[in-house]
C-alpha cells in the first residue's frame, strides 16, 4: 500500500475513484490504450458477483454457453438500429494467420448478431422454445474516453440472450431479468437502485424497449448499472429466426437480452466507499473479516498466533471469507489501515491481553472508531462475526438508500430542474415524453432521463407544461 | 437428438468423433472458421472441469485475475523464440473506432508478454515473490486445420503465470502444476494421463523446459492434454522482470507458465466414448443421473411422477446433479438412446411396477445392457446411486488404464518401433535425444516424441544404437 492519504471524495471525486481503484489493486492501466487489468483484489470481487448472478440465472431456467468472439463484420449491418449504434465503436481483425482476410471480423461489442445466427440454425419448431442462454464474456467497445471499471475498450460482463414463441413471454422475460438485477444488486451489494424504461434515445441499438437498474454514486450522479433488453421482432427478422408453431405455421420469434458488466465493480465503489477507501458488502466482499494479531515480542507472538489459527480455521469451517494479516515488518495501525482501504467489512484484532482474558475486538468498516468496535468473549464469538455481518449488510443498504432518497427532488419546474441536477441530485417530476425536449435538456444541463418512475393519475409536465400520465428521473451520469 | 446411428468407432474414428460432438450438443461450428460454439452441454462440462481446476489452484496458492485481450504487436517480438513460434499464428487488430491505429494489437494467443509486462511493474523486491497468478481466459491461435475442442481458432483455456526469487522454486512449481494436472485428469476425468518432460523441439515457444500429461486416444493416437512451462529468465530478460534480493541486489525473477484448455474436452470424449456416444465420468458429468419415468396411462403417469419428483429432489439435496427426462411424445426407448449418446453415466428408470413394488431400476452407461442393470430397493436407493457412481469412476479409470498399458510396446530397434507407431499404438524404448533424429523419425513415420519415461540405469538407443540413460513414449498425436 501506498503511504500517501487518499484524495477526499469532497476535494475531487473522479481523483479518489482512480487513485482507490489502484491502491486497492482492484485494477490497474495496461499498456494497450483504455484496457484495464484487473487485478486478483478486484477479480476475486467480480467471481463473487457472478455468483450471485448465476444462482439466479440458473434459478430461473438459463444454462450457460459460450459464442465466438470474432464475428464477420457483415452481421453487424443486418439489423439497421444496431449498426449504427455500434459501428462507431468497433475492433476490426483484417490479418489472421500472416494473410489479410477475405472478410474483416469484429471483435464482438455485444454477441446479438453471431447468437441469433446460431439460434436461427438452433430453433425448428415451438418445442425448442424458449432458449434461455447466458454467456460470460469478454467484449471490445473502442471508447475514446475511459477510466477504470466504468468504461474500458475491453470489459467482462454476462449477456443473456433468449427466444420466445410469443410477445408476452419475451417482454415478461425481459422484466424477469429486470428484476433478477434489482434483486441481486439491492440483495447482495446493498446499492439500492431504481428500476425502470430507459426512454427512446437512451435505449439499446436495436431493441424495441430497454429497461435498467439506475444507482446514485456518492456525488450524486447516476450510474446505469444493467440493462434488460426487450428485442420485439427486430434480430428475429434480421437474422432469420423462426420456428413452426402448433398449427405449423412459420412465425418469427420474439428476442430479449440483458447484460451486467465489470461496470457494476464501479458501483459497488461509489456507492459505500468513502476517505478512507471501498467499503465492500459482506455478501460479495473477497475477505469478509481480517484478522489482525497484534504482539510485541516473541512469546507474545507465539501464543496470539495459536489463538488466530484456531479462529481462523473455525471461520473458515463455517464457510466465511477470511484473511491472517501476519505479515512481518508493517505495524498493526498500518495493517489497519491497508484493510480499511480494501474495505474488508470486519477486522478481528487479536492481542496478548485477548488471549490472557479469553476475548477479542471486533471492528466495523462501516463504522469507524470506537463507536465500530466492540469486545466480545471467545465464547460464541462466531455468532458474533455472523450477526455483525449482517447488520454491516443491512446498514450499507439502508445508509446508502437514505442518501439516494435525501438526494431525489421532486420538481414540477424546469427552473428548479435544472437547480437540481446542477447542484443537488436527481430530479423526480412529471414527464411528457418527447425526444426533442430530452435532448434539449440534456444539451442545457448534461442531465438525462434515466428511467421513467411510476406513477399514478396525471400531472403537468415540469418541462413543457403538458398534461401526462408519465414521470421520470433525471440526473447527470457516469 | 438425430435418429440416424453414429458411424462406429472402428467404421471411421474421425467421422464418429465430429458426429458425436455435434449430436450430442457439446458444440457447434460458428459461421467464423475454425470458430466454435460451446454449446451449453458442452459448457456445463467445462465448467466442472473449471471448478475441479479451480479448486486446486487456490489450494496450491494461486488467485484468478484478468489480463487485457489485446496485446501491442511489438510486445510479441520480444522474446525471439516465442514470436517465431506465435508469429504465423497472429489475428491482427488494425483498426479501432473507425480509424487505423498506429500500431496493430494482436489478439493473445497466450499471455506470458502483457502478464510480463505488467510483472515488471508490480514487483519490486523479494517481499512481493512468489506471484502465482492464473487467468480463465479465451485466446486466438490462427490454425489452418481445425477439428472441434481439439484445435480452434479461438478456445477457452486457464493460463497460470508464477514469477519467482529463485530458480528452483521456478522448477518446483513447474513440477507441482504438472502434477496437479496430473491428478485432475486422473482422479476426475478417470483419464490415465503420462505426465513427463517434451522434448526441446516439442518444448513451448520460449520455454526452457515443458512438460506435459499425454493421454491416449481410442485411436491408439496421443493427445497433449495439458503443459507446464519452466521459462527460467527468459521472460525476465525480456520484460524486464527485476527484484531487489535480500542483499539490495538486483535480480531477474524466474518464471514459469502452465495452461489446460477446451483441449480437455476431447480427451474425455476421445478416451472413454464408444459406439452409443460419450460416457462422462461422474466427477464432471453436467448430469450424472438421468431419470426416465414410464408410464402409459394417465393414472399411470401421476403414480410414477409422484416417485420421479420425491427422489428428485432428494438427489438434488443429496448433492446430486440430475436430470428428469419427462419429455412428452417421445418413448423411453428414445430417451434411453439419447442419453447414452449424451453420456450420463447412470439412468434410473421408474415405472407403474416399480411404484407398486417400491423398487427402481438403476442403468449403468459404462456397462450397457442387462450386466449394468439393478433392481434396487427404494430403500437406501440413495447410498446405491452414490456407490454405482462411484464404482463407475473407478472403472472408467480402469479400463482406460488398461487401455493404455496394452497398447504400450517396449520397443529396441526401429523396424519393431514403425510396427507399433503405425499399427499398434505408443513405442516406449531408450532413446539417445537427438533433434535431428527426432525429425527423421518424425518425417518417417508421422510419430513424434510425446514425453520422456521414467528411467533407471542405462540402454542402448532404438534408433541410433547409442547407449543413453533416458527413454521416452513415441506417438501419433492429434
Amino acid at each position: 500500500m501506498d503511504e500517501k492519504k487518499l484524495p477526499t471524495q469532497e476535494e475531487n471525486f473522479s481523483d479518489w475513484y482512480n487513485q482507490l481503484v489502484l491502491r486497492a489493486e482492484l485494477a490497474d492501466y495496461s499498456p494497450v490504450r483504455g484496457c484495464m487489468v484487473v487485478r486478483p483484489y478486484g477479480w476475486a470481487l467480480w467471481e463473487n458477483i457472478q455468483k450471485a448472478l448465476d444462482q439466479r440465472f440458473k434459478a430461473t431456467g438459463h444454462v450457460n454457453a459460450a459464442f465466438p468472439l470474432l464475428i464477420p463484420q457483415s452481421y453487424m449491418t443486418k439489423e439497421k438500429e444496431h449498426v449504427e449504434g455500434f459501428a462507431p465503436e468497433l475492433a476490426v481483425v483484417t490479418h489472421g494467420g500472416g494473410q489479410e482476410l477475405e472478410e474483416p471480423l469484429v471483435i464482438r461489442p455485444t454477441s446479438e448478431t453471431i447468437i441469433g445466427t446460431m439460434y436461427a440454425r438452433w430453433i425448428q419448431s415451438y418445442r425448442d422454445l424458449p432458449i434461455l442462454i447466458n454467456q460470460w464474456a469478454n467484449v471490445v467497445r473502442w471508447e475514446m474516453r475511459t477510466k477504470l471499471f466504468l468504461r474500458t475498450l475491453e470489459f467482462y460482463w454476462q449477456e443473456g440472450h433468449t427466444a420466445h414463441a410469443t410477445e408476452q413471454e419475451a417482454i415478461e422475460e425481459t422484466e424477469r431479468m429486470l428484476n433478477v438485477y434489482a434483486d441481486f444488486a439491492i440483495n447482495e451489494a446493498a446499492v439500492p437502485v431504481l428500476p425502470g424504461q430507459k426512454s427512446e434515445s437512451e435505449k439499446f441499438a436495436g431493441a424495441k424497449a430497454t429497461y435498467s437498474i439506475e444507482a446514485m454514486m456518492k456525488d450524486t450522479k447516476a450510474l446505469q448499472s444493467g440493462t434488460s433488453h426487450f428485442l420485439g421482432q427486430n434480430f428475429a427478422n434480421a437474422f432469420d429466426i423462426k420456428f413452426l408453431d402448433e398449427n405449423n405455421q412459420l412465425q418469427y420469434c420474439w428476442t430479449t437480452s440483458f447484460g451486467l458488466s465489470t461496470r457494476f465493480i464501479g458501483a459497488i465503489i461509489m456507492t459505500h466507499g468513502d476517505d478512507q477507501g471501498l467499503i465492500l458488502p459482506p455478501n460479495l466482499a473477497p475477505y469478509q473479516v481480517v484478522i489482525v494479531p497484534i504482539y510485541r515480542k516473541d512469546e507474545e507472538r507465539a501464543a496470539v498466533m495459536s489463538v488466530v489459527n484456531k479462529i481462523s480455521d473455525e471461520l473458515v469451517e463455517n464457510g466465511f471469507r477470511i484473511k491472517v494479516d501476519d505479515r512481518d515488518g508493517v505495524t498493526p495501525g498500518f495493517k489497519f489501515n491497508d484493510w480499511e482501504l480494501k474495505g474488508v467489512p470486519l477486522r478481528i484484532e487479536i492481542g496478548p491481553k485477548d488471549v490472557e482474558k479469553g476475548s477479542l475486538v471486533l471492528a466495523r468498516r462501516d463504522i469507524l472508531g470506537k463507536a465500530g468496535k466492540s469486545f466480545i468473549p471467545m465464547e460464541g464469538y462466531l455468532q458474533a462475526v455472523g450477526d455483525t455481518l449482517r447488520l454491516i449488510q443491512e446498514n450499507l443498504l439502508a445508509k446508502a438508500t437514505a442518501f439516494r432518497d435525501e438526494h431525489i427532488f421532486e420538481v414540477s419546474d424546469y427552473e428548479t430542474f435544472k437547480d437540481v441536477v446542477e447542484n443537488k441530485g436527481w430530479a423526480l417530476g412529471w414527464w411528457y415524453d418527447d425526444a426533442e425536449n430530452e435532448a434539449n435538456i440534456k444539451a442545457d444541463t448534461r442531465a438525462t432521463l434515466r428511467v421513467f418512475a411510476p406513477a399514478e393519475g396525471e400531472g403537468v409536465c415540469f418541462y413543457s407544461g403538458k398534461k401526462t400520465k408519465q414521470r421520470a428521473y433525471f440526473a447527470r451520469s457516469y
